[in-house]
């Protein structure tokens, strides 16, 4: 069976993982709130990038930047000058554009190729506008107003008073946080190169045109690494994070043939980089980036260094070479790759019979239940709630004692909840429990002063 | 010995906690990031709330909202228009400052005691201000301006165009995140009465004054449930969870004699709160509130029926009982429980022979590094990597090779690290090491094998 995003996006509202945002007063553009669920699957997944790129490496320490930084920052980033997408109006209708999206799309219906906008000049674009004879996605009308740049930046003011000297953004990205920070957590934590700097939180982006649920919003997180080496040490360093990515995402059971790796053309690459590697997803509606794993050289480091008064040099302790680091990003957006793992995860399974069950196949580590107990009858509630209670000290477990067992295995099933733990008549006398299991629906019986360790095992990645 | 605030901070930026924000750049406000230790530590104070409110509870659930919401939801709480200071300007020297905080400080400077300015007219705040004759902080002037409102909620613009129809604030606090989400929670959750909803998030509060380090910033972190009860059960509930909360910082090591729980008087009460509690630290500055339990009757749940056409009635579904339930609300700073723990555990001892130690006595939960691995020598690096590489799939764990094993004890001392692992030169032969205890600094000799569940054990809280 296909999978459509309709499907998916009313499963997340009425099983709790992801709500409309404001939804009682008719929403916010494209914004999202997590509901119990999908705020337990999302910290998952932002604790398994924890887990991997911080505590279990060798290399690699963590960093929480604020949000509003000092907008030199963002004039020593390129942000204030170039973080502009080219917008275009629609003279009929009056909605609003993107030029280089219409482009994409355009040549996609009429090639079956996407071409590269990136890059091009307004008058460029629009020659391929004409060519490509691009309709307004809302009225058909063909009659556009000039394209022009707007700035994606958040500005707000901070004080009391609103004029520029109080004007400041919201962070668009939370690499800066991390690069005017190098020599404060390379100095206290005494870090030698190759070392790197993880940072996860939100970012803001005044996009244009938000949309495909959760994929493209304006309020989004990051998870983002990045990674200090000397140069000439850089191209083996990219190659090494582009696997070390890429391996992550297939220990947590995304599927291999849902991927795919896409290594930027000389023409397409920025002009500070010397490799690039997008890792995209197939959701539902078409390939889609979740991570930008790019070789940076000094770029960043030195137009701080031009716009501040720190020295970004490193001197090695053994051999005494001065030099400013290079440096590898991988780049990885929070909320599309859990929209990736829960589109991945979906599932339409008919079984023997003819019934179907709608399953969410997650990694146990990612599942946001790891267990629900289910008492055969409510007469048995006392000790299957002791079981609740001890299992919950350990992961979120789930308990419910209402409908049929088989109403409630379609239940957990449908929210990923890897194994139902049956409390039966029995357990009480011989200690044991009946654990299922999602994916094949078997059963086997063990003592429940097993279970913990059992499932804790399962979450190991 | 006295701690100073200066000594904290000072710690808290050469040992990685906290970095002042945008460094390089001269800093922006009272802006602060929290390097690699502080991002463990408050991640440690985050995930120990989570376990207690959300994972280990029987009645509440998770939640993640969106901090650009729907500006109608400001209307609807009150923010829009109630949400401000008493904004005040000194004639002389220019400075800006908030009336209430200077009437307090002069009250308790005359007098002894701190008088309670909220709820006071400007006219009846002028009258305090010539009564203790306030003068300008900045310059000593007595010649100030009216006292205006000033609205605390940063604005911005979504969308292409900075009109008015496009302005949105940055939610001021997560708590009406919860509330809008109360049917899709309960709903989704299949919950009934009595249950919670606890989030964890930024919100942003243009404060005329931050200050004292981390304590007061326009960017913040909050941790706040929203327990939802029958009428009439409330002051139970209330007595219940200012319990709760209480415990749940003993639990983690804050001293008694550092807090205080200060009851709200009637007059001090919110007009729709039938009881409140703050709880108070001592931190080196003075009293400061970390956590606000408030009984805060149906009035939020109401406002939002009043301004949505959604109706938060919930129907009892044994008794068939309708009505809109009450609601207490622990109300927690993330940032400010972080740095009264810091501020707690900081201890600078006089040892023996006249030696003194700077150590952080954290509760190993909250501590960044559970532990650190030292090699007696160099030549151990080998065996002690194993260690180390192996302990850190368990919990984040420091490596230490460098200078003395004494000048090591130190620097793990002072980041509060609890056990010290030296693997020395019997090690690979008998398989043990020694564990060398933070707080006594007693040591002891356990197998390697024994070490893991030895310090998750002391995890535990």
């Amino acid at each position: 069976m296909t999978k459509s995003m309709e499907s998916i996006v009313s499963l997340a509202k009425h099983r709790g993982f992801v709500f409309p945002g404001s939804d009682i007063y008719g929403g916010l553009a494209n914004t999202w709130d997590y509901g119990p669920l999908g705020v337990e699957l999302k910290n998952n997944v932002k604790k398994a990038w924890w887990d991997k790129f911080v505590q279990e490496s060798q290399y690699n320490v963590g960093l929480d930047a604020a949000i509003l930084m000092n907008p030199k920052t963002w004039i020593a980033s390129g942000h204030v000058g170039n973080f502009n997408d080219p917008m275009i109006d629609c003279k009929s209708c009056k909605s609003r554009h993107r030029a280089d999206k219409l482009i994409e799309d355009a040549s996609l219906a009429k090639t079956g190729n996407e071409i590269i906008v990136d890059g091009m000049s307004f008058d460029q674009m629009k020659e391929k506008m004409a060519e490509f004879e691009v309709a307004c996605p809302n009225c058909g009308s063909t009659d556009f107003t000039d394209i022009r740049q707007f700035n994606l930046m958040f500005k707000t003011f901070q004080g009391v008073t609103e004029d520029s000297t109080n004007e400041i953004f919201l962070r668009p990205e939370t690499a800066q946080g991390i690069f005017v920070n190098f020599k404060n957590v390379q100095r206290s934590m005494r870090k030698r190169t190759p070392f790197g700097i993880a940072q996860i939180g939100k970012s803001f982006r005044n996009e244009i045109t938000p949309g495909n649920f959760t994929f493209r919003t304006r309020e989004f997180e990051q998870m983002e690494l990045e990674f200090f080496c000397k140069p000439g040490t850089e191209l083996e360093w990219h190659a090494y994070w582009k696997e070390f990515c890429k391996n992550w995402l297939l220990n947590l059971s995304m599927k291999e043939g849902s991927m795919r790796l896409r290594d930027h053309e000389d023409d397409e690459l920025s002009h500070y980089s010397n490799a690039t590697t997008d890792i995209e997803f197939q959701f539902p509606f078409g390939w889609g980036e979740l991570w930008g794993v790019a070789s940076r050289t000094d770029f960043d480091l030195k137009k701080h260094m031009e716009h501040s008064s720190e020295d970004f040099t490193y001197i090695d302790p053994v051999t005494n070479e001065r030099y400013v680091p290079y440096c590898i990003e991988p780049s990885l957006g929070a909320d599309r790759v859990t929209l990736a793992f829960l589109c991945d995860a979906y599932e339409e399974e008919e079984l023997e019979g003819g019934d179907t069950r709608t399953v969410l196949r997650f990694h146990p580590a990612l599942a946001p239940f790891k267990a629900a107990v289910l008492p055969l009858s409510k007469k048995l509630a006392e000790g299957a709630n002791e079981v609740w209670a001890d299992l919950r000290k350990a992961f979120p477990v789930d308990y419910d004692e209402s409908q049929s067992i088989g109403k409630r295995y379609r239940r957990q099933d449908e929210i990923g909840t890897p194994f139902c733990i049956t409390y039966d008549f029995d357990s009480a006398e011989d200690g044991m429990v009946t654990v299922r299991h999602r994916d094949t629906m078997e059963q086997e019986r063990m003592p429940i002063a097993d279970v913990k360790a059992y499932i804790e095992k399962s979450m190991e990645f």
